[in-house]
């Protein structure tokens, strides 16, 4: 059986470490810096020669610094003979540049995919990946966990009732569906349409949301304007409060000003994404995917070593 | 004849268009920007099928942003079927990781080689590359464009007497050979050592530097220690005057400060790193390498489009 390391960058540290004690080992020696100019530094300080190792980076922002770091610890991993090189992405940055939308945009989502192999990357462990599709962009296994039944577990216990499931838009029914099954409650939809070129959009709700308990889902909340803006047309088509949930916390910009504004009582996130202090406001609840993550990576490690018996 | 196309990208806007000038062709149409969560987004804003596009981009500091843009970049330029991507690259970021000098180090030069061309790079174009090894990291054309002329033609110009080229360290011996050639002047090399462990370095200088007009060379100035150090050590051992000069003007942390306060009465860079405001100082000359990458790119585009006739 060969040893299991799991390794932390810069992005998540705190995950990294509530993996690592779920285990049962403590987190690899490592020290990623910059130099003077800029350039980033990584220095491992134990052998892993001949181990399976797990590296914790989501490439949250900011994105490209989180990216190289992640690329660089690849090949450093390599060089020093490394059994398995194994990410553990819970974010996975710029999965939403997965098609060409427009003519000769880039598509970085698979450029990364490339990235990473190229660097020598063995399998990939992501959560919530924005397009399925994504897995698809690997020559490598990519093991996709799930962020619903976290989320349903914490609305569950919260003991609500007459609970409606909302999707903001028409991309996200597939998710509200999963967390409506799981509390046993209908969904609704809120449908964006502009009647006419320069004229407001009209948020319409498909479904039946009066009287009841709104609990918006999404799998991104970036800016936050989606949310918050289908989250008071909820309270004004007469739903009684509403609640939100996502699994990656991207809240850039106006993010936590539009939430702290909007008509939401409580915004339910992972640790995907680690919080900045100037985030963590009350209305926002964090819930940890380390119990779900260190589960993954002990199966996985489990069929590794198995593999070995039949190399 | 298929055509040239020059975009730019944040790195060296300023050169990129003086490149472009200079060939006689407009800038390439095209938006480098961020998304508010910091992805980088860009839109190509004209047709490149067919073309033969040079991107100038150095990875200087912010180098892990400037990096990401250049790759995606290249994978933009690939999907929209240019007919080769040519990677301007006068300042190569990371050059200095260009081998294990510790266990379990990444050789972060090479990663670099590789992630541009899984990326789509076709060639590269690049001036004094750290190490000349570093051509061999990649399987695609690399052309290493030559410093040395242009801030020999800058000293000629000057009219100092009685000069010796220094060198500042025995690893930039050639260097300093080439400029006194071209110059038809002496070297010397300031050999430090440390006589035993944890006792100051000693400056010793090997060459007859009394009474002369020195001027050290070097291909990198980063934080400037080593050059600073050397300069006083010229003075102190009887020069008169100490002028600088190196290819990449790094100058990062206390760079700007400690050449403003040493005994160097210029230091001379090329705009291979595009200078910010701060580091604009009196005492540092820049001269442009516009007139060099210029005439690569109508060799290389040359070269290309007659090679068209043999396919
Ligand atoms: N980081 C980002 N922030 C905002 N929009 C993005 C980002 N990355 C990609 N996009 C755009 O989002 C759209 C895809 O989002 P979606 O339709 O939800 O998959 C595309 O039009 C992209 O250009
Ligand atoms: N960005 C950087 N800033 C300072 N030192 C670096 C940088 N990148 C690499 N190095 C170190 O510089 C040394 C190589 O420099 P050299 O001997 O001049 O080729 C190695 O020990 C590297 O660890």
């Amino acid at each position: 059986d060969s040893s299991l390391k799991v390794f932390t960058l810069n992005s998540n540290p705190v995950l990294a470490k509530e993996i690592a004690d779920q285990i049962g080992i403590e987190l690899g020696k490592c020290s990623v810096t910059s130099f003077s100019d800029g350039e980033i530094q990584i220095n491992i300080e134990e052998s892993i020669r001949g181990c399976d190792v797990y590296v914790v980076q989501s490439t949250s922002a900011p994105v490209n610094q989180h990216m190289m770091e992640l690329l660089i610890m690849i090949d450093a991993l390599k060089r020093a003979s490394a059994k398995s090189i194994n990410i553990v992405m819970p974010y996975y940055g710029y999965a939403r540049q997965d098609r060409k939308a427009r003519a000769r945009e880039p598509i970085t989502a698979k450029l990364v995919a490339d990235l990473l192999q190229t660097a020598g990357a063995s399998r990939v462990i992501s959560l919530d990946l924005h397009a399925p599709q994504i897995q698809g962009f690997f020559n490598i296994p990519v093991d996709q966990l799930v962020g619903v039944p976290i989320l349903a577990d914490y609305w569950g216990s919260k003991g609500l009732e007459d609970i409606v499931v909302v999707s903001p838009d028409h991309g996200g029914v597939t998710r509200a569906r999963q967390l409506a099954d799981r509390l046993k409650a209908p969904i609704a939809i809120i449908d964006k349409r502009r009647p006419r070129p320069n004229v407001a959009e009209v948020m319409n709700i498909v479904g039946n949301i009066e009287g009841k308990t709104a609990i918006l889902i999404d799998d991104i909340i970036d800016t936050a304007g989606t949310i918050t803006l289908g989250a008071n047309a909820l309270i004004e088509n007469g739903a009684t409060e509403v609640y939100a949930c996502c699994t990656h916390p991207v809240l850039s910009g106006p993010a936590i000003q539009r939430i702290n504004d909007s008509k939401i009582k409580e915004l339910v996130v992972t640790n995907s994404i680690a919080l900045k202090d100037e985030k963590r406001i009350d209305k926002v609840t964090e819930l940890s995917v380390a119990p779900l993550i260190s589960e993954a990576i002990i199966r996985v490690h489990e069929l590794q070593s198995v593999s070995i018996l039949f190399d």
